[in-house]
Formats: C-alpha cells, sequence, structure tokens
C-alpha cells in the first residue's frame, strides 16, 4: 500500500426532499447568490422553482447564470466569473449534473484569484481559495458532487481537461434522487455507464490497495444489478437512488485511497471523442473502455481476470471483455462509433488529436501504434 | 434507502512516517498542548519520542495526562479536562489506541464546555464545541481516528456506553501501521474482531442499504483474508497496513450510509463483559458475537445466509455460524468465556447487569429470556 492521505469535507444531503435545508445552508454563507445552471430543464421539472424558494427563504440576492452545454466550455466559465466578480457574490449555487457542477468548481476559484480560468485547468496556476459552492444534483453520473475533480473543454484549442484541487470540493450537495427521474432512457443509461468508469480508471491505476479494490467491485456489483433494473423501470425512486448513491461513492476518493494513481487513460481518449463530435462523455466511455481493455488483454490479463472474477464469476479475459460489451449493450450505451451518430468520424482525425493531446494513462501508458489500434476498435 | 447525510471533516494521514507532518498540524493549532496516553508503552516503542520531536519542532508547550486504561474511565476524563482548562490548552494531542483517543474525544468536549463529562456520554447535555483533537493511531481496531464516537466506562455506576457528536471527530489523524507492529498477538487479534463486529452491527442494523451491505463484504473479507497472515507474520508492515485501513474504514460512517440505524446489541452485551470483568474490548465481541447470531439464527435467517454467501461462499445459516467461530478462533479470539480467566463468572450476575443495564440493539431488541440465552451460550 502506497501512503495516502484521508480528507472529503462536503456535507452532504441524501434522499427525499432535501432540498428543504437549501435556505439554511444558504443563510450561513452570505446573501449574494451566483445561480449556475444549463439548458433551463430545471424549470420544466420543478427543481428550479423548489430552490428559488428556498433563496426567496434566505433572503438572497439572487444572480442568474445559465446555458452550460453539456460538455461544458471555458467561455462559459469565463462569463461566469465575471458577473460573480461584479456582483461580487457570496457563494454559488450550481444546479445540473457534471457539467454545471464542474463550471460552478472552476467559477468557484475563479471569483476568488486573479488569473484567467484556463491558466487553473491547464495547472498553470495554483488557486488558493474559492468561493463556497453549494450544488444541486439531477444527474447521477459524474460524482462531482462529493470530488474536487472538474472537466473542462476550450473549444480554441480542442482541449478536455480533467483536473483538481482542494477548494473545489463543494461546501454542500444536495442528492435527491427524485431529481434525477426525468432523465431520459440515453443519460441515464450514460450515468450508469459513467460511474463504471470512474470505478474502473481506480482499479487499472498504479499500487496494491487490496480494500479500495474490493471496493471498487462492490461499486460496479451495485450498478451491474441495479443498472438494468433502472433502465427497465425509469420512474422507480428507490433504483434511482441505489444508482446516484453508487455514482457518488465511484469517484470520491474511497477507490483511490492506497493507490499512487488511478490511470485515467480511457476518459482520455473518451475526451477526444468528445471535443471532436460532442459524443456524451458517458457514451465515449462505453466506446473506449471496451477498446482499452481489449488492448491490454495481454499485457493486464491477471487485473482484468481478478474483475471478471469478481464481477461476473467469470475466469478469462475474452469472457470479460464481452462481458462488459454485453452489458453497456445491455443497458443502450454504446459500444462501438458506428453505433452512433454523433458526426462524421474521422479515423485520421480520431489518430492526430490522441497524438497532439499525448492521449495516455497515468499507469498504463499509450503509444502511437496504441492509439491507431484504439481507434480501429472504437469504430 | 433511507435518507442520510455524508459528512466526515476527518483529515487522515496514512503511511509510514507520517508522523513527520504533525509539528505542522500543531503549529497551525496554536501553543500549548494537553498530551494525553495510556500506561507508557509508547515510550518504549519510540513513538513518545518521535512525537515529542514534532511538539519540539513545533514550539509547543506540553501538559501530560498518562495512564488511560483499556477500558476507560470517566474519572481519567475528569481529570484531563481539570488539567487541560487550567493550562488552557489549545488542543489535545492523544498517542494511543482507541481507550486513548476515545478518551481524548471527551476531554476535547469537556475542556469546551462546563457540564461534568459523564453528563455528555448519558446524553444529558450536548456538546458546542471542542478544542482541536490531533489523534495518533497505536492500534488498529475501533476506528475511533476517522469518526464522532468514544466509548467510555463507570465504575460508579457500572456503565459503559458508547455514543457520538459531531465535535468528537478528530481533526488530524495519524495512521502509520508501523505503530501498530508492536502489538501484541492478543491485542492484534482482538482488534481484528472489533473490525469485523463493527462491520456487522451496521450489516444487522435497520434498513436496506445494498451498497452499504457490499462495503461491509469487502471490509471483511479484507479481514478474513489478511486477519490470520497477520497472526503468522505479526511484523510485516504491509499486512499492518492492510488490517489499519480496514479498521478505520469500518467505522466511519461508510457501512452506515442509507441505513436507519445499525444494531449495536452485540457491542452492548461486550460492554457488560468489559465492565464486570474487565474483559478486552475485542475479546468480549468474539465471545458476544457467536452467542448473538445463534440466537437470531431463525430470527434473522436470510440475512445470516446472505453474509455467508459473501464472506464465505456458503449459503447454510448453521455453517456461518461454525464459520464465525472458527474464523476467531483462527485469530486467537476467544469464544466462550470459559476460554479465558478474565474473573470469576457469575451467570446470574451477568444476566443482572445485562437486564441492569437494558442491553438490547437498536434494531434487534432482546428480551429477558434472551439475555438468559446469551448468557447460557457465552459461558
Amino acid at each position: 500500500m502506497e501512503n495516502f492521505e484521508i480528507y472529503n469535507p462536503v456535507k452532504a444531503y441524501f434522499g427525499r426532499d432535501v432540498i428543504q435545508k437549501l435556505s439554511k445552508e444558504v443563510s450561513e454563507r452570505g446573501k449574494k447568490v451566483l445561480l449556475v445552471y444549463g439548458k433551463g430543464s430545471i424549470k420544466k421539472n420543478g427543481i428550479y422553482d423548489a430552490a428559488m424558494e428556498q433563496l426567496d427563504k434566505a433572503g438572497a440576492e439572487v444572480y442568474e447564470y445559465s446555458g452550460i452545454k453539456p460538455n461544458p466550455i471555458i467561455d462559459d466559465v469565463r462569463a461566469a466569473v465575471s458577473l460573480g466578480k461584479s456582483k461580487e457574490v457570496d457563494m454559488i449555487l450550481a444546479i445540473g449534473g457534471g457539467s454545471v457542477i464542474d463550471s460552478a468548481k472552476v467559477t468557484a476559484i475563479g471569483i476568488a484569484g486573479d488569473a484567467d480560468p484556463w491558466e487553473y485547468v491547464k495547472g498553470k496556476e495554483t488557486p488558493h481559495g474559492a468561493v463556497p459552492l453549494i450544488a444541486v444534483l439531477t444527474l447521477a453520473a459524474t460524482g462531482t458532487e462529493l470530488n474536487r475533480f472538474a472537466v473542462v473543454q476550450n473549444n480554441a484549442t480542442k482541449e478536455k481537461i480533467g483536473f483538481g484541487y482542494p477548494p473545489m470540493y463543494p461546501a454542500v450537495s444536495f442528492l435527491d434522487p427524485a431529481y434525477t427521474i426525468s432523465v431520459s432512457a440515453e443519460y441515464t443509461s450514460f450515468g450508469i455507464t459513467d460511474l463504471i468508469a470512474h470505478a474502473l480508471e481506480a482499479y487499472f491505476g498504479r499500487g496494491d490497495a487490496s480494500l479500495s479494490d474490493r471496493f471498487v467491485f462492490g461499486i460496479i456489483n451495485e450498478a451491474l444489478e441495479y443498472g438494468p433494473q433502472l433502465m427497465n423501470d425509469l420512474t422507480n425512486y428507490d433504483l434511482r437512488a441505489r444508482i446516484m448513491y453508487a455514482a457518488t461513492m465511484a469517484l470520491n476518493n474511497l477507490t483511490a485511497y492506497g493507490r499512487k494513481s488511478g490511470d485515467w487513460g480511457v476518459h482520455s481518449i473518451g475526451h477526444v471523442l468528445s471535443v471532436l463530435y460532442d459524443v456524451p462523455h458517458g457514451a465515449s466511455l462505453s466506446i473506449a473502455y471496451p477498446a482499452w481493455l481489449r488492448l491490454h488483454k495481454d499485457r493486464s490479463a491477471d487485473r482484468i481476470i481478478f474483475l471478471g472474477k469478481n464481477l461476473f464469476g467469470i475466469s478469462s479475459v475474452d469472457e470479460t471483455l464481452i462481458a462488459f460489451e454485453d452489458y453497456f449493450t445491455s443497458i443502450g450505451s454504446p459500444i462501438r462509433l458506428s453505433q452512433t451518430s454523433y458526426g462524421d468520424y474521422s479515423e485520421s482525425k480520431i489518430i492526430d488529436t490522441l497524438r497532439s493531446n499525448k492521449v495516455s494513462g497515468m499507469h498504463h501508458r499509450l503509444s502511437g501504434e496504441d492509439h491507431n489500434k484504439l481507434v480501429e476498435i472504437m469504430l
């Protein structure tokens, strides 16, 4: 086991109607609130109204920044930072999924700092603080509600980068599974894929952490058991709750303790598909993981077999690969680009971008030859 | 799933030589340190010296309270509170196992408050704050280093009570597996038993929390796999690390999320054995759990079978009971009082104390008739 540090200060309210505690949490932090959200679906499903009622109760002054995109872009973050600075907000309230909360995290350090936000993303500047962030989650997927990570895209430079800083932990998160009931079948499936991918990125990282491996198996097995049930019963609160909780535990440090690092190569591959063709994050992962596993079937045979045993009760590499593909397919997440129509895919363009972005894992390095093979399988 | 709140603010340094970070953590919190420890074994194994070097480096004024007993008593807490108040300490540094850290937790709320510390233990007063507590762990067992709980005994009233308050979370904990290498075989075994018992108390609680169940299985399986290896190789750092980490995760809220409550009936039974005969905590649990499981073999057959399947790969209640007894025996933890000589056991005295203390679980209630049966099995 490697040395490690345990720390996660987020307070999260999980369950039905937890939004009732929002006004108290807002009042404790001030008056001026920068409200960040996406394209307005929260106005249709009642979540916006529920939050506004709480903000009224707290006597808050609310400044809205909306229109955050599913693959969030740095231009929105810059604009939100400007608004937050000009209004001297006391806190940010982010209502949405990973894209909204991630954008709000970068906005929170951006408001507290002086640098252009992209400098933090690139690791050229270190943030020294943040305005407090309160997150209301509407999509079970990224785990951002309980971690210090964010992913932001820069359309000018064709980069999509994941990064993390301690000041980016939300102060408080609200996780009401009922808020995810209106999520479409497609995005529900992508969320399940995303949580599985997070657990796998930890599992394929560097270092021997037996208990963290067991937690990985627990989280993925939860998704294997309840994911398909949820896909058949999308309005079931209890199933929504189990998947929401699994997604939260899949990327809140728990699976990382005792390792030197996760791998995150598959996420880097997925980000290229998203930045080139706007492939939804979860779909990019259900396409990239099978390819990555196939590429590593000899290099990491032992780890893949150990995984297969603990997830599917099988002890063959090939059967494990097929079991993953069958599972993603069963919940409606694509495993090849050819099954999708997000863009007019170009083999050479994808390979070029994998190369120019130096796409690789932190543990399992990827060569140029690997990039070629990955794209061949993914297409 | 029940509604629940995720919150655990403890920062913990885990690994070799993490004590090097102590001086920084002390300096950030002030100058005057109340150092709390037990009967002085930390002076023999070098931990005291390593901590004093760090305290020197931080320029700390140190006031010592030592002599905390393995089953910690409220009289020591009262005396430590007096010392801490008279010296106006800025923080407490506790070096030891569960008894020392638990005593320090109650001391921390006692110094910050006005009530007699026993009032907090009994729940008659609510603490509103605490002086910061830094914990250096020397025994893998109770998980106190990462939670808000403590257990303290009152010899005058023959009560041993577990309780918890948010201000009792340590601010920082140091977990160096090397610090547990000098722990005797006996207490190593009791620590393993304790961590298993903690996971089981969550498992047999109220509420349907599938992912928390999986975490329970992960933690206990870790102990099942590495516990016996450690008993055969007590100076192995890596095995000490795996058991230390499992113990920390066994009682830091992780297994409780989504449940209405744990059960904790077995701990209440064990506390009676400790208060009457000074039975070490872990030994009291390896004696009480088999009896409790036998008592519940029909009442909770489904849960016991599900447990047996996930831990031992067997699907019979009776075989699961035997597997637990065999396991405790294999690591050297007693499963019957008759295997021990902590006192001159009296069936009627134990039964009387179970009754007068109204010993029961929060989920599985215990009747007077149950008390009789339990004692019959335990003897």
